[in-house]
């Protein structure tokens, strides 16, 4: 009989993966309505082609070669083959805290909840370089960010790998929950890279230095897609406790959903202030942004924190992307969804108010890990954008530009009948 | 070992809260979605913004006051102290029907629950004061809603507190199992008091009586927003049986679920016949509104119908909610998306035919519950309107409503590139 | 005690089911936003109004009788009765497996779970006949199908029924796990019945043979479409696997969502790059055509392949859509959505690469079946849409079409602001 509430205690935890996996899954979605909406209905095809490919070649190169790089093993070839109850059952038996100890569950169900997180990573790219971006260069880059540079330095953290056999980041008391700088910065990192190499947009930048505003082409495509990430972010926080069955990690869990939506909520508010302060007008992509960042700020330590914490903590994010997107804006880097802002420099945010709720992680441990990431990702992103541009150009032609990408990179335009251009 | 099934139930329920709960949360993506694409493209932003920024007020004001005022307690600075496993073993053993007895699940869980509930009851008023009502008026209701004027009435009912120390409306035979009263009627309240105070929008109403349809701007995603909300009402009834875990809680988290799908199903034929015979015409939004309709009628109790029960309920509610939606216009009241009809007038139905197939419930019950939630709010809300209305001011100015209030309020359009105006 | 973990396997395996059924109803949405994003604008509102309509219908259909049909019992008037606890753990007590046998859950979330298989094989049909068939015929054949045909058929494969008593589908070594041939297929078989009979698109094939392709009017929304059904076929699949609570049912459904997943993937890639060798483009639609045909390949057997071999049948898949949808409009079978091409000949595809990987499957038995299913729902279709035709017509008038059945049928259009006709 203790072997079959084992038995029950692994289907919940495999279920409880595999439901927090499909909506992050579903945060792919999100992404690619969020940035269809913020660019311009010229580039919008493009921009979801983009989003589609590089959620199907994420999800490739992380069965290919990505998850054996991050945690050993791998499954492309042999499959899944601990299918073998008795010996999961021998697993249980063997450990000392036996029910309480820490999750087995179904090796299928880590590999699914993970693999989304790659193709998160990759997400945040899209939108900073957008609607300039050759679409094969970017999609060659998104084979060796999934299948290479993530599980790199995924290894070194979730993977508890040393590294380049120097530090273990673990060891630092660096601590990333569900990844504000493992996911959320590293994608941030690889964009700026790329923007940087790339370039702004036309006429984003006036010959005096003035900043253009180019509005989005469908702001309620961009809300569904911040809705969708709000959403899909309670599997992103709330699998990442990576245990459901016993009482003090369903605890767990229940805490991160309720502070996760606290702290987007929080971040919605302080952008929503900010933005009015600083313009007058309840600024709906700054508010968006705000949820987001709030989401990415909470991300890193969801767990730890009170209520009134984790609303303050995405609160400060929702000030932080503001200010934020204007100086990047101000310095000319030319990011159309504010994706450096809200993932990059609010991920490291919440990185470091880590160790204010959390006396397992140190400031520096968090400053050296987020470091280690920025590092890595954003040298050999740039290696990588670098060869790309040598082998086959980064940018689409002047012209190609101008008349927008869809219809040079995908041959149809978004919206046929709604726009009166041409 | 006894004990390892108790951690496992506990697990159960609680995931099955949070499951249900990350469903209503979509839900205010499926109010945000079905409200803008029924809305002139000039007044999208806005009312994308209004949506947003009400679910991120609700979550935070409900966490801040709202939670103690309707069931004691509150997590806002103290965090979630009941996480000891053996605290919550000893409630287990506590009890005489331990493992058949009421739920035991995570506090924070619960909390998550029902702070979306708060939402939807807030997200039903923005559609009714659509393209009119200043942005910040709204919010600022919007705090008292979720704060206060909510968390009352929902104290009287599931908190179980009697109305003002002089009835209790349980002890009355009043049953509303997930909120057909207490959280769309009384969000139609709220909403109808706005709208008196406010006015019809311009051109509503032609100078000899006439109604002059204002048709949706974007009906694909007041479609999305329906389906949305469809999917999300499996949260918002399926979660309110409040447990899973065995097998007559089980019984009926599925019963929930089937009946919900039932009910929906009848209110879209219920609407879009009776709408065919009407206007000869396949109405699309009158058979959303119709989908709606049957999913507020079956909500006060989803439990105890057979499936044939619960299609006619929603059936009949898909018929009241287009004569409903013609009655308001022809006295005159303005309502965009037809939410006090789907909310108000079908949430009133849905409490009144609970006795019918529960016999927890009274007729004279459902009916003093009804109007007790009914005046409460009403009231309090005309209120809280009334003194928005002297500080602030209610109404955008004429000039506004005309050029579209996201210009004026949020200082960019929802499409630039569609709209040929100006 | 035992008894317990009886009442929580039980309770699992409800909640299982019903979150599996909730992700399925969430693929209509899917459908139609796909669908409403590949026709013109001035079809739009009626294509909406068909999804969402026959999504209603199948749902009451398939409790009025099509459940019955097809698996005997019924609950239409007498609701759910075994919510009696004592008789479903006496079930347990009675079978030699006991914990490990097959899954005990409640009727009503079996119920929830296959009635929204039949809303998705009705959804693959009203994409294919888009833009010319009068609404109410449609709505009548939804009538017939989902009460009738889908049913007949499913009982005999997931049924078990004997094929009009001759011969038994599983004991010829037919094998379908979650639909390729059953839902996809048979969908796909009636819609290309009614396409047959219904006749292209005005203007779509020109006088001297040549193809005009007529684009969609919002690729955002069809790309929304795309990821929903992703999304939801976990639940299509993954709940297929019909038991989660014990631990090599837990991996079964974790292999299927990863699987799925990689076929996904696998499908678009292949998709993508036929295309752009074909055209030199990246074509959206086709991704987004591929991401489903490796779908509907996979759905037939995910439990068995490993990740590669899942990820090449999607790719093939992939090939394989591309290649369809050009050859039926070769042959000027006029599908806007290439629904026929996703799920009819893909959906064959997936039926025939089954016994690849899974033992008991029989090519000769696959064979079998899919002629079967095609047989009987072609030509019992075929019979429905000739008696609709001689009763009311099944194509609009060549004025309506011109003008767009959304004025015509439902009164309304879809974007009356966006677009700039007449």
């Amino acid at each position: 009989m203790e072997n079959n509430i084992y038995e029950l205690q692994y289907a919940m935890d495999t279920f409880y993966f595999l439901v927090c996996g499909a909506l992050v899954m579903w945060m792919a979605a999100g992404f690619a309505m969020l940035e269809a909406g913020l660019v311009r209905s010229k580039n919008t095809t493009e921009i979801l082609t983009k989003n589609v490919a590089l959620f199907a070649i994420a999800c490739t190169m992380y069965l290919v070669c990505g998850y054996q790089i991050m945690y050993g093993g791998g499954y492309f070839l042999s499959g899944i083959t601990e299918v073998d109850s008795a010996a999961v059952l021998a697993d249980y038996a063997a450990r000392e805290d036996g029910f309480q100890g820490g999750s087995i569950y179904s090796g299928a169900s880590d590999f699914f909840f993970q693999v989304v997180f790659v193709a998160t990573a990759m997400s945040i790219v899209s939108g900073a370089v957008a609607e300039r971006m050759k679409l094969w260069a970017f999609l060659a880059f998104a084979v060796v960010l999934t299948g290479f540079i993530y599980p790199m330095e995924g290894g070194w953290t979730w993977g508890g790998n040393d590294v380049f056999g120097l530090y273990n980041l673990g060891d630092l008391g660096f601590s990333d929950f569900a990844g504000s700088g493992i996911v959320h910065m590293a994608g941030a990192a690889a964009a700026l890279a790329g923007v940087i190499l790339l370039g702004a947009r036309k006429g984003k930048y006036g010959p005096n230095g003035e900043v253009r505003a180019i509005p989005g082409a469908n702001l309620p495509l961009a809300t569904l897609g911040t809705f969708i990430l709000w959403m899909g972010w309670f599997g992103f926080n709330g699998g990442s406790v990576l245990k459901l069955g016993d009482i003090a990690n369903a605890n767990s869990v229940a805490v991160v959903f309720m502070n996760t939506n606290a702290a987007a909520a929080g971040g919605l508010i302080g952008a929503l202030l900010l933005a009015y302060i600083l313009f007058r007008k309840a600024d709906l992509t700054m508010a968006l942004n705000g949820a987001l960042a709030g989401l990415v700020a909470i991300t890193a330590e969801p767990s730890t924190p009170t209520p009134f914490a984790a609303t303050l903590i995405g609160f400060v994010g929702g000030l932080i992307v503001v200010m934020s997107i204007l100086t990047l804006d101000k310095i000319k880097i030319d990011d159309p969804v504010g994706a450096i802002s809200v993932h990059g420099v609010v991920g490291l945010f919440g990185l470091l108010v880590v160790p204010l709720t959390n006396d397992g992680a140190s400031f520096s441990g968090q400053l050296i890990g987020a470091v280690t990431i920025f590092a890595w990702v954003f040298v050999t992103s740039l290696i990588v954008w670098m060869v790309i541009k040598a082998v086959m150009g980064l940018r689409v032609s002047e012209e190609d530009e101008y008349e927008g990408v869809d219809l040079s990179e995908c041959g149809m335009e978004a919206y046929p009948e709604f726009t009166a251009s041409k």
